[in-house]
């Protein structure tokens, strides 16, 4: 946080009217709120140097004119195209960094967060410790996993008896229930459940599948322009909470993803890598996957 | 414009991941084209510094995908929302400024352009010289002006017989003809007019009036936490072309009008202010305005 209009960096030496920025930045008028100011004087002084810097065109900064009027235009209940767009932009994972900084102290850390991404739900239900999510059935290619784990606080080790592990997924044809109302129930693939005494949550879900974001619209359009993949790594969701404890909104992936390296929405940290490993004697399940999950107290100070 | 991918001045000092915008640079394949690697490189850079800067948070990121889909839901033939919140943002007039920089040289400039705005339509007619775009009557409240000038060349003074005047405005309730079906037919207070053999140019039009942006939608959401006035001062638009000289889209105000200093486009320059007289002896006007307009040849090489 920066306690000055110009941020402790001089602006770049340009060629173009020196005042006009400031004088934009100036018609902001008494009643602005603090934090507004400082937003949108930010925004509006980087939107200014990034033009000048790059020298947009007319043309170029038409073609951004049209990209946002598509992206909104594209929107609906189940597709949200400017969260991808920032997401592919590498917005919503830095965003989420932000938020979630902590300063090292040399103890444990907690888990690490990473974005939400479009498809969490608030609707999913409870479900019964130890069931599955897989509503629908397994579908082709399916594999079914056993996951179970530890939720624990980040300074005394102890368990969380009563935290919400809520888990979400898409299935193995890669689109997630209210995509694909075709083939999957509503909360298909979706459940909440709840850490008994020892802290410990027990479900069943599928190993997940890598897929990719969608192949038409403003945000392939971008991925095109960049020359890059619109894969995301297989991942399950997690979104773990506690009231007495800062919530952790996660994903997981299998170690041997071939995209963890270039993820297309950024969301991949190292410790969020697991291990599905062969499970037997379990006739509902044919992998298992160990995670334990670890909190910050609220009262916690090392966060900003 | 730049030579490097640091353009010039060190990253700012933050405690996020020193590498993470690297990273989502580095993703780009081989195939981007220059340009492009140079636009939204520099796009994502300043995405990401912007975001350090203010700590940008979930709540405010999750805001702005919102505004984005709205701007575009709001979309229309007749309303180019995200067109007008790049003006509101200052981003078409600092465009524009990027486009038509020439080096001064110490002779005559040309006409300065100003932005084109969401009003122009390719579709305007050619009219007889000395005719007016006054189609639909006068309307109320409504002063003809009687508008002539000499269109010349920059470094000659010579005139540009041929020159193509193009000539749009609102009618006295601040709206433009698509914008008012039930009022005004297709093309009324548009016209185009050929400069005759000594670059002459003669019209009848309406004095301008002030008028609002729409007070509904994205854009005003903004200029309302911006606590600014939605008023464009009075206006006319021009657009003056001729295949051997570079072309000019500009815009020209009423020296008395109340918001000059604070237009919410940011589209007025000293040499655009212009000064209506009255006119004595003319049964079709009141007023008159003479304005003459400079073009520069299409190989005057001042310009970058």
């Amino acid at each position: 946080m920066t306690s000055n209009g110009t941020n402790g960096s001089a602006p770049a030496a340009h060629r173009f009217d020196p005042n006009f920025t400031q004088h934009v930045l100036d018609t902001m008028g008494p009643n602005v709120t603090p934090r507004h100011r400082e937003v949108f004087g930010a925004l509006i002084r980087h939107i200014h140097d990034f033009s000048r810097e790059v020298e947009l065109t007319i043309d170029e900064w038409m073609a951004g004119v049209q990209f946002v009027n598509a992206v909104g235009q594209i929107y609906s209940k189940t597709r949200n195209e400017a969260h991808r767009i920032s997401d592919i932009l590498g917005l919503e994972s830095l965003v989420d960094e932000i938020a979630h900084t902590i300063v090292k102290d040399g103890q444990v850390d907690p888990t690490s967060s990473s974005i939400l991404g479009p498809f969490w739900s608030p609707n999913a239900p409870f479900r019964e410790p130890g069931s599955s999510i897989v509503q629908d059935g397994v579908p082709p290619n399916g594999r079914v996993a056993k996951m179970h784990g530890v939720i624990r606080n980040m300074m005394t080790g102890e368990p969380i008896p009563g935290a919400v592990f809520d888990f979400w997924q898409a299935s193995s044809n890669g689109k997630y229930d209210f995509q694909d109302p075709d083939n999957q129930s509503p909360n298909n693939l979706r459940g909440k459940f709840r850490a008994d005494e020892n802290g410990v949550y027990t479900l069943y879900c599928l190993h997940p599948t890598a897929y990719s974001l969608p192949t038409d619209g403003p945000s392939f359009q971008l991925l095109t322009l960049l020359d890059r993949h619109p894969m995301r790594p297989a991942h399950i969701h997690i979104m773990v909470t506690h009231p007495d404890y800062m919530g952790c909104t996660t994903q997981l992936y299998p170690k041997d993803d071939p995209w963890l390296e270039t993820d297309t929405v950024f969301a991949v940290k190292d410790d969020l890598i697991v291990d599905f490993q062969p499970l037997e004697g379990d006739d509902k399940a044919t992998l298992e996957l160990v995670y334990n999950v670890t909190l910050a107290p609220r009262e916690y100070q090392g966060r900003k």
